[in-house]
């Protein structure tokens, strides 16, 4: 069973790495792990993970109903409930008292993280992602269906709007049809839908605003979710009418620069050598400086994780990874480009997820 | 200017409690005291602010053209992106250089807050909660504004719902429409959308699933999210059909203790009082220990923050506290009853923010 050989696993690299006791919270490591999400909440969720006892979950009772069959995904696992007026740190410290090193949960709030410090004295604290970041990048068969399922949701989603007039609309009114498709197509949340039209596209990271789509706007749609706990992230670029050659002849180069980054991505090969196949294509046409980015990032139950594909990562990929590949050209006041699929690294060479079209499509 | 104020009195806070530095990152403190929220990314973004200098915003390079006029809002503000392949950490660590007591964002990733307690190694760390919580539960009249506006929209969505079927849907269908009519309803994000029919009912988190709602349910509907930053969180009970006598005489104690719980929620009444307020009629109705959870949370910029209406809360009310009332009768594998309104404290009294119908709907 999934969870029970990733607690096993978990529990290796604890050894290894001489962590006495993993403490997760809301985040990305405990649906990972035993496929229940702590809701971010001023009331603490923990699951104590000693290396050698069995996991105890200390949750609000309140929220224990939602735990579902927890009990049998993870062997052993006890649930510790607290009421109201319970202190959930002082629990978590007697479970871990006598612990020197202690992996604290990623994106556990600064709060708990502190209160926990004050609790286990003794202790130091390192990122969970020290013990599980290596076994989360490399993906299972079902993981990587996951991805795909997700992925192929967001393809509809990019199909779907080749077939709506853009001209006319705000930013945020295209943003609202995306994070509503997303959800008819089966994602149980939106992470984002970044609409960045005309100048707006010239910022990777522009948020959706009241500028009105018009006549000849180039608009970058990036959006994506998460289905079944695994995320998705696609980017498409829409031309309100046909797109002027400078626009068709900068989106081949970007074409072209993905295609490159996806051959590179095999495994063994570093990610800052995918990160500079990209690059290089984009730099041979002279926008060099106008690709402000890395060219991707790990996915998986996290929208972003390793591996990232950025100039300094010497890690090889290996076989089980998944992440974006994404370059993209930025033309200061002028207009944006981005293309992104994500892509897993097989035994037999990369594989794109995302299978939507890549040309530009003209709409209305 | 508002923002402007609030940087003030945070350093005064800041001289009381011998904080140094201040490192605001993703969280509601960083919005409330600049109007910017971070992204919750990998890439870090860190406000610094030193007790004596000027502050600084440790931003992405990417982020940056989010910022729009922080610059105008808040004086003095210094802008310093960071590029891809910068180390952000190292850069606060310079800006907090020989500090001995910080306060860092309350959410700030555990990632983040152990690199921070690595480049600031002299320095003891506190929540900015510390700092913050008191000056937020506060509010001022621009904020009882935003909080209102909130309400109104989800009160209008409380009113549509009236005439819409519930039987022969899901929860999860009726959770979608939730989410869907708050973003119509001008809320930038839907934080929460419980829908618990039946015997799901009787879990105050329950989490919408495929259960479909028959004739005779009752349907606990808790909603809430953001609109211009501030929240919203409002309770409402469906009934489809004409409730039974007990659900009816149920309501009926919930609609009093609510109410007795509003009615002692003056300003200088400690928060446990007004906690007190509703369980001592639920309990006089033979219902005490069907009622598993606190009265209420304060209400702002975060979903749940300071005052909370719960025993062992001796603080009083303030003037321009803002927080949920919501008593709730659980019946174990029957049904549950919840009732919930944001009321906000005045010097004339206490005045609810929420103005939708509060008897059980009755609905198809």
């Amino acid at each position: 069973m999934a969870h029970a050989a990733r607690v096993r696993r978990v529990r290796e690299r604890m050894d290894d790495l001489g962590v006495e006791v993993l403490l997760l919270s809301t985040g990305p490591d405990l649906p990972w792990l035993t496929g229940y999400e702590a809701t971010p909440l001023e009331r603490l969720t923990v699951l104590v993970l000693g290396r050698g006892g069995e996991p105890v979950l200390v949750v609000p009772e309140l929220e224990a109903p939602r735990l579902g069959d927890i009990e049998d995904r993870v062997p052993g696992l006890t649930v510790r409930p607290w009421a109201e007026t319970d202190d959930p740190v002082a629990l978590v410290g007697e479970l871990g008292r006598g612990a020197r090193r202690v992996a604290v949960g990623d994106h556990t709030w600064a709060r708990f993280v502190l209160a926990l410090q004050d609790a286990l004295p003794g202790a130091a604290f390192v990122p969970s992602s020290t013990v599980t970041a290596g076994l989360r990048a490399v993906k299972d068969p079902a993981e990587v269906d996951a991805l795909r399922a997700a992925a192929r949701a967001v393809d509809a989603v990019v199909v779907e709007m080749r077939d709506r007039p853009f001209a006319g609309r705000t930013e945020h009114e295209v943003h609202r049809e995306l994070v509503e498709r997303m959800l008819a197509r089966g994602h149980q949340e939106a992470n984002f839908a970044i609409v960045a039209s005309g100048e707006n596209g010239a910022s990777p990271h522009h948020d959706p605003g009241s500028r009105r789509i018009g006549d000849g706007d180039v608009v970058v749609c990036d959006f994506g979710g998460r289905r079944d706990l695994y995320c998705s992230d696609v980017t498409r670029v829409y031309v309100v009418g046909e797109p002027p050659a400078e626009v068709a002849d900068t989106w081949a180069v970007l074409v072209d620069a993905q295609e490159a980054a996806v051959r590179a991505a095999t495994v063994g090969t570093p990610g800052e050598t995918v990160d500079a196949a990209a690059r290089g294509v984009i730099e041979a046409a002279g926008h060099g400086e106008h690709f402000v980015h890395r060219t991707g990032h790990g996915i998986g139950v996290e929208a972003h994780e390793e591996p990232y594909l950025v100039s300094g990562n010497t890690a090889p990929i290996e076989a089980g990874n998944a992440f974006s590949v994404e370059p993209g050209i930025y033309l200061p006041g002028r207009f944006g480009l981005r293309l992104e699929d994500i892509v897993v690294a097989t035994p037999s060479g990369p594989e794109r997820l995302n299978s939507a079209p890549r040309d530009l499509a003209v709409v209305g």
